[in-house]
């Protein structure tokens, strides 16, 4: 079911300003049957005071069972049907790289690979080099190949053995095929075109998996190159003209600075490195009149999670409930705050479970939940959401959506 | 995903009689944090000592977020997805209206609106008149037009500045654009057909446009009108056929009439003004034996709280509590109670928060809920539902229903 031709008619004009904070990964679970999840753990005096007096419920990022990448959970709680507005592989690598990539171009993802003299392959891998030689070998490509025929090729390191090409030009599909034979002693396969218009594209990554062959014949390991999910900058309806918002982003890192400005919000600059917690805020507050709904991430609660580092996990948590304060300071209408999905550390990688959903809002029902944590958001009055109907409960709450039929 | 096709192959005969309590825009809020809701404050003896053996939940009429008028949220508990049978503005008003409305047959809402000599709108609701004015001016146009070309013109007043046409002949499609500017100053649209089955309509209504500015030259203000919403009379399924169900309705006011009987329920006479509870109750009474289904409306919760009035939605709640044992004494085999929308007091509107669900039927599970508030259906044993499962779950604790697949 796609809301937004029902959307698009129903929303209207309002003053409250709508702020979604996301910590990245903030579901847990207990490190041992019994025990506290990292939200459970964590001290949270300031938080905990904003749960009592706000709604809470469970939220399902994308459907039960599915362990959701930072695309579709951020789509979804953007209002973005994750399964409808799909970022290929090859763009999220863009956008995950802050890659130079405008609608148009095609990004694909590249292995560096070790070749026999006979072109089979010996390692999908190419020893798995560290970035440092990774970026080495991108410097001499860029350099030997700024073009095949009239297209531009631009390359990017990305890590160990991944890097990415974005290709620019004119009349570039994207349906072409992955040439990773998916194991050794083979070949890399020829590129094959999945449509007409992809023809070009396809001529080109077949000229250039040569070229780097080429160029590439004196490197002891990485002598070749693999290249899957190639991928356009898709063409998503904006949040402007689908929910009726003027959307601001805060976020550091360039996967989700990528993911806002794809359905359309403008990305604020931020000063400051890694989290940038203070230059976030100061994002917020400088940006607090021009906007009607904010978009703010917090990215470290997911990258200690995935370290398996609970008490690192805690501690960022406890590090955004001192933010709470000058966040709430600011007076939103409605506040949403919640995950992408859940990154327990006890599993050290993103998880199906569902996150911790609490809003703060004009017209919200009392209830029992009295802390932001996995269990007490089970007895919350909101109930058990999935991630995509979440921003029409924002909009509702914000009064930006009129009656669905008389 | 339309169940309709699954549910037409499992249904089966059974002698349970279902009964669907409707307390239109039952569900509230509370006054001021830490309030109660409507629900809370009534005093409701009979429906507590229900509600402790019933099973209680929280049902989402339409989405969350949406606020659901009462076609899209009426249509949902009889099962109807509704945002797949949709009703247009026009054939609600007249369902609304209890107009005489046909299969074939085209309504439009009409407006009047004050133009200037020059046929300009100065006024897109003519300086609102009286209802009673409408009147006199539907008078004159009944008189003035019967038809257009061979196609009869049905005026009614709906009240103040808004008045409904219909149109009765042969090859009449609905696919029409509005003729309001929806500003000042400029000159009222000219139709547009949508669609080649829809030209006639558009030649109808353009000629009728103008043929009102003649007879109305006269009027100082309801000198015009603007035409929206042109919508044909649905030709649902029937729940016979979908659900295997002989269904009767039993609701004093057209718009519930006029849904049930587009969805194949025989709408039961009911004496008496107003709510009609004693008449509802006769009605529910005299024909017990004759259906296996029945729709129980009842409207003013609804109205009280579009008036805002709190404690008179109360006083609703309370003297339905008063009906309750006389109902009861019918010993449905399935019993529902719940509503359409919840229309808090607080915003004097329809709103987008669940409502509560209570459900006495065989072989449910125990639960803690002890009243029919939303609270306490947040830990009903139902869990949290939309508006368009209810009926296949009253179909299940009927026995109606046999196992999907093998």
């Amino acid at each position: 079911m796609d809301l937004f031709p029902v959307l698009r008619e129903l929303h209207q004009k309002s003053e409250a300003k709508i702020l979604l904070v996301v910590l990245d990964g903030v579901g847990g679970l207990p490190l041992e049957p019994g025990g506290p999840t990292e939200l459970e753990a964590a001290k949270t005096p300031n938080l905990d005071r904003l749960a009592a007096e706000s709604a809470l419920g469970l939220l399902t990022p994308v459907h039960p069972g599915l362990t959701p990448g930072s695309g579709p959970g951020h789509l979804a709680l953007f209002g973005y049907d994750p399964f409808r507005y799909v970022v290929g592989r090859g763009a999220l690598s863009a956008l995950g790289l802050g890659a130079d990539f405008r609608e148009g171009d095609v990004a694909l993802r590249g292995n560096f690979a070790t070749l026999s003299p006979e072109g089979v392959v010996l390692d999908r891998r190419a020893g798995r080099p560290s970035t440092e030689e990774n970026a080495r070998v991108v410097a001499r490509l860029r350099e030997a190949i700024p073009r095949i025929e009239d297209v531009e090729v631009h390359f990017y390191t990305e890590s160990e053995h991944r890097f990415l090409v974005v290709l620019r030009g004119e009349g570039l599909g994207d349906g072409v095929t992955d040439t990773d034979p998916q194991k050794t002693g083979l070949p890399p396969l020829e590129a094959q075109a999945l449509d007409g218009a992809s023809a070009k594209t396809t001529r080109v990554v077949n000229l250039l998996a040569e070229r780097i062959r080429q160029v590439l014949r004196d490197e002891p390991k990485l002598n070749g190159a693999l290249f899957r999910g190639a991928s356009g900058k898709p063409a998503f309806p904006k949040v402007g003209e689908v929910f009726g918002l003027k959307a601001a982003a805060i976020a550091s890192y360039p996967m989700y600075r990528g993911l806002a400005a794809l359905v359309g919000m403008e990305v604020l600059p931020v000063e400051g490195e890694g989290d940038a917690h203070e230059g976030k805020l100061g994002a917020l507050k400088e940006n607090w009149e021009r906007f009607d709904f904010f978009y703010l991430h917090f990215k470290k609660t997911d990258a200690k999670g995935e370290d398996g580092d609970f008490w690192g996990k805690v501690g960022e948590v406890e590090r955004f409930d001192a933010l709470l304060p000058e966040i709430l300071a600011l007076k939103p209408d409605v506040l949403a705050l919640t995950g992408d999905h859940s990154t327990p550390a006890l599993l050290r990688a993103h998880s199906w479970h569902p996150v911790p959903l609490l809003l703060k809002a004009p017209h919200l029902r009392e209830d029992e939940a009295r802390r932001f944590t996995e269990g007490e958001a089970q007895r919350g009055s909101l109930g058990h959401l999935r991630g995509v109907e979440l921003m029409p409960l924002l909009l509702a709450h914000a009064g930006r959506l009129l009656k669905y039929g008389a």
